[in-house]
């Protein structure tokens, strides 16, 4: 991501990983070792870290240092977290003068590569076209930016999506273990449910059946690696059932889901595809 | 279906029900009081039954009159059955020098009367191709007649698409829900979803949100009436987890869908559109 | 169960199986090699059979054969089978003159070997007094005798206790496997629930974690071996869903029970006892 | 609790709410206005808070006042919360030479009233001896005192207990509702499940059947007033399924309860007993 984006920008790079400092280095990229000099040396901030933890962290810090200035910032958190946490920071953040907005990715490690990432933004249309800035930013790293609505709204349909997501996921891999054990081919299988009502990406783009995942050379294929791994949808689902916890929604399903992945993820398939379920469920 | 087919060749009713055969009548077709005439007067015989234990007590009747022909007669079942069930038929019938295929169908009810229904045959490419009278008959009643694979495979496949159909409608019952107790608009949530990875029929043809579905009319529009009935699909669901049992394959998402559909059969929505469950779910 | 039924009565013995004659012919026990043989030889068989499929096979054969005969018999069925299936026997037998009961057992191996037996007798406290020969005869065999109400109350009986019982134990293994991953010793969490409201058999004279059943020497010491198999509790928990599912019960948890047990025997533990889930759970 | 307390020892009292100072001063105990009085009057403090995020705001504000005070304090949190959070604090109070120790309580709403309330305490048996203080001053208020090993364990087995707790008790309703509809004495059903395995408090002190509750007159035959709330359960299966996911445990069955109970609660139904789940799962 921060490669795609210094082909138009000048960027300043921090991260506590060393490793991560050196390859931004190496493509050209300015570094610093604090986020106080992040924080000194630019007015906009995009952070991408691993959860609701982290963002806490860096965020009590960045606003801490910001006091010391008196130019407005704008930070765009594509983090995947929590949507009560991302709705706190944007206030914390808007009561200081500064604009905070929540635009996690999809597209995986791919559309990071590729600057193909979709970007769901926690601003509305209107505020999406005042904020001159931040369309033509994240249009440097990905191929959507799409405004959800108020402030958290990116987060929310985030999880929303990748909750429905792995039901459609696991409902495939289910379908297309007791249609094979029922003696049906695979690829018949899932080219009937492709022109039917169960037709989805899960089925579609990413079947978890290795016989039709050859066909599109996806994970499956490649003993399900290179795609959305398990510890990433797990990691979702958790913020998922624990923001319905919060609201008092009920999420049977979505439950039912992330115990499943919590399984496959004590049996070590933490890193594979998500479509690895298929395989868990059969035993393996 | 009868009376689409009655468009194109000459059809014999019988039913159990006398108002069904009258309807026959007032369209013009012929009825009879018993299988027994029915085997008489065709070798071309649909069956349309609400189970597997309706299809047992026919066709236990109907091979005992075919044994008094000599002709050799060709059985279409368009029921939703087990594949345990059709395959049992199948073998038995053959047997005796008769086809039995099954032939479920999907499409509802709208499907039924506009001869756009889908139907799902146990047989492959080259024996749909050499049975010469299948594929036209179930032409007068649908728009697509796909082959399978072998013997049940039309009953494998249906229940399995039904099975990941309805834990994608759960899942996007569980997604709407949270989204906008979360704040977010349901159109733009929708919206969102159906350009992403959880883009499905259950989110763009049928989406059970009410605002959502005005836009295209669908059942939660309309108090989830005229839709694919939640008793019809758990239906499909008990069939399906009850062969999965069978040939010992896990099916915890659906499962936990089917007792989903209990639970809101027992509140007394088993009549309403099977995307009814996001009300359940709301605890209406 | 026959060898201490031999030494109270005389015993028939038929089996499919050749080496369950030798054995029994080992112990005294004289064989015949049919149905009809044992019916024209006794007015009063006791069945134990691995499910309906075989309950049906080997109940039709009998009726065949005791409308030869003018006596009235009396069939005890010890098999576990579904409610279903007991109470339309118990009508056909009735029928024609002869006595059904279902009689399903709990206790194991251990229990059928030291005749401690649990019997569930689908009949009244006062028919199992006017049918004197039923007591004395399971009395033989095991240390109690429940009259459980009308046909078919044994088989719901023993069902329900053992749908309750599946959920118990799970419930007990994730809150061992919950309570030791945040650091509490195992011995001391078991001992605090069975002074408290989670006290049961599963976590007192069952329970999951070695160390626990280390004191009592239940199976999860002796590596899950030795107790209530997986595979049977997965038969028993089928049965109670298909049974939920014939008179529209929602048996969520039930459910969630069974695919659970599916997945384990899935893995290769359906010989184990059913405490082995503790370990499933774990990701071993 | 309070009043028992203050039984045997003078008694400070601070709550948010004035009512429930006002009832403390018609007891004839001593109330203030805020946290800073009660850590300047006493230095044994008793907390009972309704979760983590009052429990946070409380103990920050308390270890502020403290920091004014030169004597060591003992705060015993009766609070159920997550034990991250117990644990949390404990390491802070230690810190600063306090002594934090988690201590929730199981019993109801009776037992606080009868002084016969079950303290889990997060201490090891010879720190409960070494701690003179704890012991005495919680055996005012209840009639077990459960040293549960170190920092937190009071609360991590307060938790696992009622994990396991919920499934029996979902168990027990599915079972009752199972066997009732299948035609079996409620009574019968219950008598034999409690001779049996699936003997268990929810089957034998609270059964949620009416008609077997009408005989320990327990809430089910009270319209399921009076009892453990299906609110307080959902709360702790939250903070159950919370930690669960905290440290990688799957909890496939605490999960699918938690979610019955959430589905119970959007239905109205949070005040009542939890076995109102078997009226929940019957459709009313």
């Amino acid at each position: 991501m921060s490669r795609n984006l210094s082909n138009h920008h000048d960027v300043i790079v921090f991260d506590s990983n060393e490793t991560a400092l050196e390859k931004a280095r190496i493509h050209g990229m300015k570094t610093v070792n604090s986020i106080d000099q992040v924080a000194k040396e630019t007015s906009t901030i995009i952070t991408m870290l691993p959860g609701d933890v982290a963002i806490n962290a860096v965020m009590e810090e960045l606003i801490r240092h910001l006091r010391e200035k008196s130019e407005s910032s704008t930070i765009i958190d594509c983090s995947t977290i929590s949507p009560t946490t991302s709705r706190y920071w944007n206030e914390v953040f808007h009561t200081e003068g500064h604009l905070y907005v929540d635009a996690p990715v999809s597209g995986g490690v791919k559309g990071a590569e590729h600057a193909s990432l979709t970007f769901m933004v926690g601003v509305g249309h209107e505020d999406l076209v005042k904020n001159q800035n931040i369309r033509p930013i994240l249009e440097c790293m990905g191929s959507k930016v799409i405004p959800c609505g108020g402030p958290g709204a990116g987060s929310v349909i985030k999880l929303c999506n990748n909750l429905a997501l792995a039901t459609q996921m696991i409902g495939i891999c289910e379908a297309m273990n007791l249609g094979t054990t029922l003696g049906v081919d695979p690829i018949t299988l899932a080219n009937v449910m492709n022109i039917s009502t169960a037709k989805s990406w899960s089925c579609e783009m990413n079947n978890p059946h290795p016989a039709v995942a050859a066909m599109s050379n996806s994970p499956a294929s490649m003993d399900y690696n290179g795609g959305f791994g398990t510890k990433l949808m797990l990691k979702d689902l958790r913020l998922a059932t624990s923001a319905g916890s919060e609201v008092n929604v009920a999420l049977p399903l979505g439950s039912t889901a992330k115990e499943l992945y919590e399984l496959a993820n004590a049996r070590g398939l933490g890193n594979k595809d998500f479509g690895v379920m298929l395989q868990y469920l059969s035993g393996k």
